[in-house]
């Protein structure tokens, strides 16, 4: 793509109101649009940075079996009044609306009810199960604060996973899965080591703790205590002496630290099922309750940890998986043919290009470079004998390389 | 994919109050769940047609200059007081909800406004314009009645694009490109030759006619006059001798037809960006009104269409650019290995595959199939000496085939 085809600009400041660093960055390199608190728009580059980013959870999720549907926004109050969740005394952050006749319904505040009632429709037999079905999509909730940009959406993206199994074994099985998918994704959007699999609370459904993934961030909301040889990590709600104990920790090498919940992964019990009057038929035709979990990834928060955490003093720095385009190409001068060779080696290749083909002075369009934060910047100018000069977004070091080799190294 | 491997079941009838043909026979299918009259979820095998449909109104829009992005759901009211769209005595269709502090919002009706909310810290000189922006999103409208199954929803999915223009030519141009995109749509979704261009009503904020896309179905809701030569249409609701002369048509050549709208295009005058406050200096750096049109396209009603107008008294029969696999593999008997080999051979070569491996007598299959209607069967049985047998869904020949003549056939 090329800048002037590109309707958005960089701005110096993010508007007065935004408080949040991945925020502020985000809608100074023109990623995402301010509609409200807790609400943004994504435009042309940050909707490519969803779309990397969902495209690696969809990868992981197909891995292990889930199906891929989507559910609706607007939902019939009488699937959430069977499992007790729809009373704002109850559930405290709906949206709600009505119909022109008066009838009120939800805004999709999660998905649970509306999956098993789907459910209802081909879960008889024990031949039906086991299965995990996934959606990504947007998700509303009616937060009081909500100054944390990408960080805590009222309207965000989020995959929701949800499996559905015979035994408890069964269900073990499918929620350790899981969660190693969980952490192939971390690993995979380079927040890998950074990511902790945080023992919970479980919710009302259960005794069993939930499991949270927290990325260390200074920004985070959550506090959470490190076992950094375990790799794990149990939340400062259920931190007592007696869940450190059941849970094989030990005090004395835990390390506070803060976290944003980047995914959680929830054992159900048989509480929405059974809630909505959907069983199974076992080999001896005995009704027997179906073992849930419920897997929950923010795709838009991901984001904007990764603006956040990547970032520094002079913008955003992507990975090369999450970048919506690996290269930034800075023409200076007029040399347009040379640049368009190499646009169009590199697009040949199937290497993504944003080439910077306006008429504005070197300094504004590094300056765009750091900004927008592509992995690869690529400079073409007269004075460089039909060589390209090459950094690298994370690196102060530049060099000199021919078409050949610059395409060699963006290859690997 | 394997049948086993998908959570969905065909079955015998529709929810007794679903009276539309495209929803009976989708939910039959598996393809979507009822949530409420007006709002499906699009379970595994829809969702695939929506993003085959999604990817080919993406192709096009993109093909003509238009920028992707994603507006919210949220709507902040005031944007919609400047256009005077607000008031439910003015558009009587909206979702409202509230903030927990009490604020009105406004549930995604459309995105004129906070898309020239957008443009307006993006545009300023006559050097940002033109452009075009696309989304392709949920759209939300309280509809009284919505009895159509997928061609009338209260939740739905539509592609809206946008264009800002510095002269009425510019916007004559870009509003053409538009058209001739539309179009190649239909084209590609194999509706080319049923569907019209359509003059209609403009709105309340232009002198001009709009043009409505119109699909000819004895379902459809509008009464169109066709001009069969001219390949050309004209609403009833605006057909008066004074409009029949203006359009250059002939009373005595128009055939009275109904039809489905499955897009329109509108010239909206300087109407969004005057309200709103959003102009450009041109070269003499004086103050001049912006031009748009909008353009949209409804990608579940499309689904709808197609579903309906080329079903038969079998089932749905999907074109084959937009099926949610291209072939149906009927195996027969405990020959796993030779179908195994068949759908490896065809996933190898790209052709998507759904393989009914399931433990069922070979009639429940090829109902299946036909219900399904994807575009091609193979049958894999012992008696078939190692040749697979073919059938088209649109076809009630046979015919024996090596492997390699199957795979030949499917390639072109």
């Amino acid at each position: 793509m090329k800048r002037t085809e590109l309707f958005t600009k960089t701005r110096k400041n993010a508007p007065a109101d935004e408080v949040a660093l991945n925020a502020q960055l985000l809608i100074r390199a023109g990623f995402i649009h301010k509609e409200m608190a807790g609400v943004y728009a994504y435009l042309p580059l940050g909707l490519r940075v969803i779309e990397n980013i969902k495209q690696i959870v969809r990868e992981e999720m197909d891995a292990i079996g889930g199906q891929e549907l989507a559910m609706t926004t607007l939902q019939p109050k009488d699937i959430w009044e069977k499992t007790d969740r729809w009373d704002d005394a109850k559930v405290d952050n709906w949206f709600k609306t009505k119909l022109a006749n008066g009838t009120e319904l939800g805004v999709g505040l999660t998905h649970e009810e509306p999956v098993v009632d789907v459910l209802r429709d081909y879960v008889s037999s024990y031949k039906d199960l086991p299965l995990s079905v996934y959606q990504i999509g947007s998700k509303f909730r009616n937060e009081l604060r909500a100054k944390s940009g990408l960080l805590r959406g009222r309207e965000f993206l989020m995959k929701d996973m949800y499996s559905f199994s015979r035994t408890q074994d069964e269900h073990e099985k499918l929620y350790e899965q899981a969660v190693e998918a969980y952490h192939k994704i971390y690993q995979r959007l380079g927040l890998g080591d950074i990511t902790y699999r945080t023992y919970a609370d479980g919710g009302i459904f259960t005794e069993r703790f939930s499991d949270e993934f927290q990325t260390l961030s200074e920004v985070g909301e959550d506090t959470i205590f490190v076992d950094e040889a375990k790799k794990i990590a149990i939340n400062k709600e259920i931190m007592t002496d007696e869940n450190i104990e059941k849970l094989g920790l030990d005090k004395n090498t835990l390390v506070e630290k803060r976290g944003v919940e980047v995914g959680n992964t929830f054992h159900l019990e048989s509480k929405y099922t059974d809630a909505l009057d959907v069983y199974f038929a076992d080999e001896g035709d005995n009704r027997q309750s179906i073992i849930g979990g419920c897997y929950g990834i923010g795709i838009s928060r991901l984001m904007g940890v990764i603006a956040e955490h990547f970032a520094d003093d002079k913008g955003l720095v992507w990975p090369d998986n999450i970048a919506p385009s690996r290269v930034y190409l800075v023409q200076i001068g007029d040399n347009v043919d040379q640049a368009q060779t190499i646009y169009d080696a590199l697009n040949e290749k199937g290497i993504t290009v944003l080439w910077d083909d306006r008429n504005e002075r070197p300094g504004v369009k590094f300056a765009d470079a750091e900004l927008i934060g592509l992995p690869h910047r690529i400079v073409v100018s007269d004075k460089l004998d039909g060589q390209v000069e090459y950094q690298s977004r994370t690196s102060s070091e530049h060099e000199l390389l021919t078409i050949e080799a610059l395409l060699a190294k963006l290859s690997t």
